[in-house]
């Protein structure tokens, strides 16, 4: 005992992921041998996101005996870190006062989006449990839609008054500390509950203890509305790098917080799906690899419907020139690097672009000069990758003027494609579709198509066909 | 003037994107008219995010004059906030006595990536004139590689003894919080300056003051090395809800931290680069869209030639099948539909698999797992898709044989295209590649040229050539 102790309790000894790591396995030995003083012995020092994982890592039917080791405070903080699947089984596990002492004393938030996940016959029950208070809350919370500043925020914060002076708050901070999610800004409110200002704990403990509120807080004040994206809420906190930002209703009343952890949260599952979106999967904010084989299929065969309609139009383009391919077979050979490449630059605009859209890269250049740019870049890339195509095809075939049809067929859709892909993602934008979701189908669609078309249109000109 | 004063210092009354063009556009309009007097009034009640995006969309020659409007301690945090490029252009316009203010008063942190950025001669100059401690801090800073914690992290916290009271902890607080970045949480050291545990700002304000910081501080210390990855740091911070993360040298002494939103600036970096290699452009953590078109063609056409000379493979593929395909033209036809399908469905399966790496999402499920779900889920979609595109071929074309060809030779390419789109991460990863930037082209790679294979092959046993 007195080793794995030892290097329970000296995290810095070894990396955090083997820590986890040692901490799963020290708790599946030990609970295989029933020895749950050790067990419980060796959780007490480590952090409880590192004791939630330990947990996850163990076979099912020892995840609830584990987690009956842990104290009711640390078993409520553990029950906030763990994966939602795992957070249902184990609610269905527990007996009715378990549950409520768990559920009662989580965040209001994240009471919110554990309940949106159960099913509607396990909430209700709940729900008839909860205390009043709690209740409220959390029903306000989930009246507000996903995805909105409304559904995120905590109403666990410390408001003040104008006139209080920094030793009264402090004394406030002191009592209402145990029960707030942030405590590092305080918010001053009116007598209607209108935000009026922001005093942070900093300002608070460098200023003198008879000063007021009025006279240390902060009037410009950035806050957000209930119904404002969780994409918006996490840009503001990066821009202005705050901890927290307020939420307030339409008639300006503080209602709740946003707290910095929660944005990092939300830019994960943003990014996620965005390069979801880019990688032609549906996405839903859930975790892909929890999901079951339908759902995937279902998520990704909408994408590889539309680019099998998009490639059955091309192949029947291709047919059409029938006559031409059977005159000059190796006409074909080129087609799939003519799509393929036309595909690739098209891509490429449209990674950046949708990137530059969702990061406000491009705010201060605007559609016009991006496109310009794009198309310029188009043009360079298609003579570059035209050229070296020219002297291939003739080396592998010998055939000067297909060379030469296929080498500026490739200038042409190279120009093509990136226009199409900088410039679709503004035109869905401004339609206030997602770009990122829209973009790809519409691009392969353009570039395939008309690459074709351009293509053949060249290859008869050129071979006089 | 009373009127966008009104609008100015009432930001809540319009969203802030509106607010901010309405400073830009207010400030231009001033300094036109040379009225400095407004310009610098309407300036006083703007946040110092605002204010640099203003700065940022004026004409470059009046981008100089704002910023010599803002008082010393506003330009300073203005500064910090501005685009590189302008940070030079501004440095090379002002004073010695100007920049050295600004230097000598950013966080050393933000003075380090600035003399990252700036060219050899100015940094020189810039060294002679800094003061010795300032100096030593950045060259400290500076002497970290790009990337790793050590060139992140902040000199500037608040280190406490294990025997401080509460009392004089506040009181060091008050006396060091003007020249620290971040002082939510006090680090605890001992005489060696090792960090032996964290006490935060919340657990002071709620203990009593006689209290001393042995007994309230968490020894469970989570910590990283001078040389840990920035992308493991932002991981960590991420796990834990951390508002920073302390760093250590090898000897376990507290060297410096590294703040939350640091952190989300890195997220974001890391997210740019990934989504960039998804798209095949090649990504060096600058803004793609001020670099010049050189550069621009330079990191997208390398990818391009990969793929050029993949589909001058499948290509010449194509073209030793000649004989079939002049039997059967119409088997060309289905090419782009078979090798464009199997891109898709490899693309979908190595986006899930990379940005599971990223994330840690599939950390619980281990490779073989991974690709096994991949396979099946390539099973099914190409059996979904080979059914529509054999019923769609035959309708097309009217030639059963070639119909049969085409859907089976998908339901092979799906299978084929999912495993290598699942397992190639995987085995860049275990190489020490990153998987975002390396797997795309070898996917492509595998389903092109095996597609085309596996197409001709089962066409020429269904027709008997």
């Amino acid at each position: 005992m007195t080793e794995t102790n030892n290097l329970a309790s000296n995290p810095q000894t070894s990396s955090r992921r083997e820590l986890r790591e040692l901490v799963r396995s020290q708790l599946k030995a030990l609970l295989e041998q029933s020895d749950f003083k050790g067990a419980k012995a060796i959780l007490v020092p480590v952090q409880p996101a590192d004791i939630a994982e330990a947990i996850e890592g163990l076979p099912e039917a020892m995840q609830a005996l584990a987690f009956r080791l842990l104290s009711k405070d640390e078993a409520i903080e553990v029950y906030e870190y763990l994966d939602s699947t795992i957070q249902q089984a184990l609610l269905e596990e527990f007996k009715r006062q378990e549950v409520l002492d768990i559920v009662e004393n989580m965040s209001p938030d994240d009471r919110a989006r554990l309940f949106d996940e159960l099913p509607a016959k396990i909430v209700r029950r709940l729900r008839a449990e909860l205390s009043p208070t709690e209740w409220q809350v959390t029903a306000l919370l989930m009246g507000y839609e996903t995805g909105k500043a409304g559904r995120l925020m905590t109403p666990e914060y410390i408001s003040i008054k104008q006139t209080y002076t920094v030793s009264e708050t402090l004394e406030r901070i002191r009592t209402l500390a145990p029960e707030s999610e942030i405590i590092y800004y305080l918010y001053v409110t009116d007598n209607a509950r209108r935000l009026t200002g922001i005093v942070s704990l900093r300002d608070l403990v460098i200023s003198r203890p008879e000063q007021t509120a009025a006279e240390i807080m902060t009037t410009d004040v950035v806050s957000v509305h209930t119904d404002t994206n969780q994409e918006e809420v996490a840009r503001i906190i990066q821009r202005y790098d705050f901890l927290a930002v307020p939420v307030v209703d339409s008639e300006q009343r503080l209602v709740g917080v946003i707290t910095v952890d929660d944005v990092i949260d939300i830019l994960e599952v943003e990014t996620t799906k965005d390069i979801y979106a880019l990688g032609g999967v549906q996405s839903e904010g859930d975790n892909y690899f929890q999901t079951n084989l339908l759902t995937v299929a279902r998520r990704r065969v909408v994408w590889l419907f539309v680019l099998l309609v998009t490639n059955t139009v091309t192949g029947t383009i291709i047919n059409s020139q029938k006559d031409i391919l059977q005159q000059v077979v190796v006409l074909a050979a080129f087609i799939p690097l003519l799509t393929g490449t036309g595909g690739n630059v098209g891509a490429q605009s449209s990674t950046v672009v949708i990137r530059g859209l969702n990061t406000d890269q491009i705010r201060l250049l605007g559609p016009a000069l991006v496109i310009w740019r794009e198309a310029k870049a188009g043009a360079l890339l298609g003579v570059i990758l035209g050229t070296m195509a020219t002297v291939w095809a003739y080396l592998l075939q010998g055939n000067l003027p297909v060379a030469i049809a296929v080498g500026s067929s490739l200038v042409a859709i190279a120009i093509l494609a990136s226009v199409a892909g900088s410039s679709l993602p503004f035109l869905f934008r401004s339609l206030g579709l997602d770009p990122a979701l829209m973009s790809a189908p519409f691009i392969t669609t353009a570039v395939d198509v008309l690459g074709v078309l351009i293509y053949f249109t060249i290859a008869r000109v050129i071979l006089g066909i």
